[in-house]
């Protein structure tokens, strides 16, 4: 194998398949980077098992061939070398020659036929869309995933799409976030649940380019998200997901509009109250024109006020503020409508079209 | 104790005193800055019981006193204030209530009489010279103390004043590193050493300028660094320094001028070979236009050329990468001149005045 080409396209290729190298592994092999050339085309994989990530770099083929090379010594090397051409090399045994201006590296690397292959995708069930939309929307709901693996269901948010509409769900048994979208044409009806992980790691790839597409196709094992340069292969969680629409309540006693940023940043304020050991909730009271909010630890008491617009009862509710805080800072408006029935049920955030709808359960205040 | 100031200056102050706030200690109290209202003065101060420092904060006194607060959960408070005046008021329980536009905290402190109280310092024995100096100095000279406490006196760095002339002294064992310069009076003869830890801490305070000057005491026990709002007090460490004129010498074989970016660059760049339980030098060949620099680890093979003047004997010789590194980083010219002896004496770093020297022992690469 042998290959010659800028320092820039191939760092740019490393750190996107960077984020399909697993930490941890008991099969070595997937700690490297896997470098194939063939059909005059020069691909870098990565494959952690759950996510592969294949990415073309441009380049000029002088000899196809594979090999797989430690990721993080590789893409260690390439960072620092000066910014021309760079040839990669490879010989019988595998040895592997890095050349750059006068830097010479040779590196040990393996066969690349140890290396994984890619799961075969059928094309047949697709939809196309944004870069920008899809980096969006994940972006606004993976945060609302558990962590906890006891639950695999709610590790994973569901993609559900409805002819021309397509709904991102994600839960994790205090709160619920969803955003839909909708899409340039009928693609069909289909559900698929995508490990939070890897929608984590896909949204760093993704460039938020309006004018960039990307076709996600979906298969009984697998989903594919197809860029312009970069396939993302992920496992998918199989499995009936939650019924979601049960929980969603137009119902509600208080309806305020608050500026986003200034509630996002009083309750951030209180958060150096909060300890580990002692979580506390943020008390929010609303009455005609103002919201209050107070919060009182083992290490101090807070309190303060915004003004608001208001309709419906006065409320007094307490929140785990994370959670309060997670929505309004993946929110882009700037002033937010929330929802409340009482003290003890949901509230929603949500917009006029409801694009997006968040829940949150509220915590019990009556020994705050 | 009341007092008024900007959310900026409360904010300033305590950035600066954060710097001796131990991350940990038995003694609680030191956990906590101290707030000093006296003399129409708003004063905070730190101690970790080896460095002190105290720092003035502009601000209206409405009633004097003091009192200790947790640094953390303080600074991380006032980090997240609305930009706009503060009031601090404690009451005769030491509760202490932050106020600020909306907001209010409620924090539980501590007498500040329970705060050590600072060492007095003699201001007889006293230099002056720029913070911008003084910050140059000590950077390019402490990234050579040892970190290893079984010998004391090599954490420390040597402060030796001669009349006019000031030299700072850093040594391990493997390398010394010394900066002089001179001073703009005679100010006597006096040689301090004063802890490294210190030192890092200190030039994290010095603003860089060239305007400011800072004073700096000697006494027996302590060492002060006296800014325009701010005294740093240092303990010192007692004994007697190491004897470095004898180990510093003029004689050369080969002699060599270099771009230190080049040079910088290229050591950097073989990092990624060198792993923690496997430490390999960097081999330096010079012949007559060029110096080859190699390496040889488990990991891989690298090598590259730097095109140099050079007069003297070739040599072939090895460093501890880091070393080369530390002072490549912290030189300030664009070329650097390097003199060496033989394979086994130590290679001297040093500019035309020996305004600064460094010199740095080799490695046996016999086996390399």
């Amino acid at each position: 194998m042998k290959i010659i080409c800028s320092k820039a396209n191939l760092l740019t290729g490393i750190n996107i398949v960077l984020k399909a190298v697993p930490a941890k592994t008991t099969m070595t092999v997937l700690e490297c980077i896997l470098i194939k050339v063939d059909n005059d085309e020069i691909k870098l994989e990565s494959n952690d098992m759950e996510l592969a990530i294949e990415t073309r770099i441009e380049g000029e083929v002088i000899e196809e061939g594979s090999i797989a090379i430690n990721a993080k010594i590789f893409s260690d090397i390439v960072r620092k070398l000066p910014d021309s051409d760079v040839t990669i090399e490879s010989d019988r045994d595998n040895n592997t020659h890095i050349n750059c201006d006068n830097v010479n590296f040779n590196i040990p690397a393996r066969e690349g036929d140890e290396f994984p292959a890619l799961p075969v995708i059928q094309k047949d069930k697709k939809i196309t869309l944004s870069e920008l939309t899809l980096k969006d929307i994940i972006r606004q709901t993976v945060f609302s995933i558990s962590d906890n693996e006891n639950n695999v269901m709610m590790t994973g948010e569901l993609f559900e799409i409805t002819g021309n509409k397509l709904r991102v769900v994600a839960l994790d048994g205090h709160r619920i976030s969803i955003r839909k979208v909708d899409l340039r044409d009928n693609f069909g009806n289909y559900k698929v649940i995508v490990p939070g992980k890897a929608l984590s790691e896909i949204i760093k790839i993704l460039s938020g380019e309006n004018s960039n597409d990307v076709n996600i196709y979906f298969s009984d094992k697998n989903v594919m998200f197809e860029l312009s340069d970069t396939i993302i292969l992920s496992r998918i969680i199989e499995g009936e997901y939650y019924k979601i629409d049960q929980m969603i309540s137009n119902d509600f006693e208080t309806h305020i509009n608050i500026n986003k940023q200034q509630l996002l940043n009083s309750i951030d304020r209180a958060m150096p109250l909060v300890k580990e050991t002692d979580k506390k909730p943020i008390i929010i009271g609303i009455d005609d024109s103002n919201i209050s909010l107070k919060m009182n630890t083992q290490i101090g008491k807070y309190e303060d006020s915004i003004n608001i617009t208001k309709d419906g009862k006065d409320i007094l509710i307490g929140f785990n503020p994370k959670f309060i805080m997670d929505v309004l800072k993946n929110i882009d408006d700037e002033s937010i409508d929330i929802y409340l029935i009482n003290s003890k049920a949901p509230c929603f955030i949500k917009n006029k079209d409801e694009s997006y709808i968040y829940l949150i359960l509220p915590v019990n205040i009556s020994n705050n």
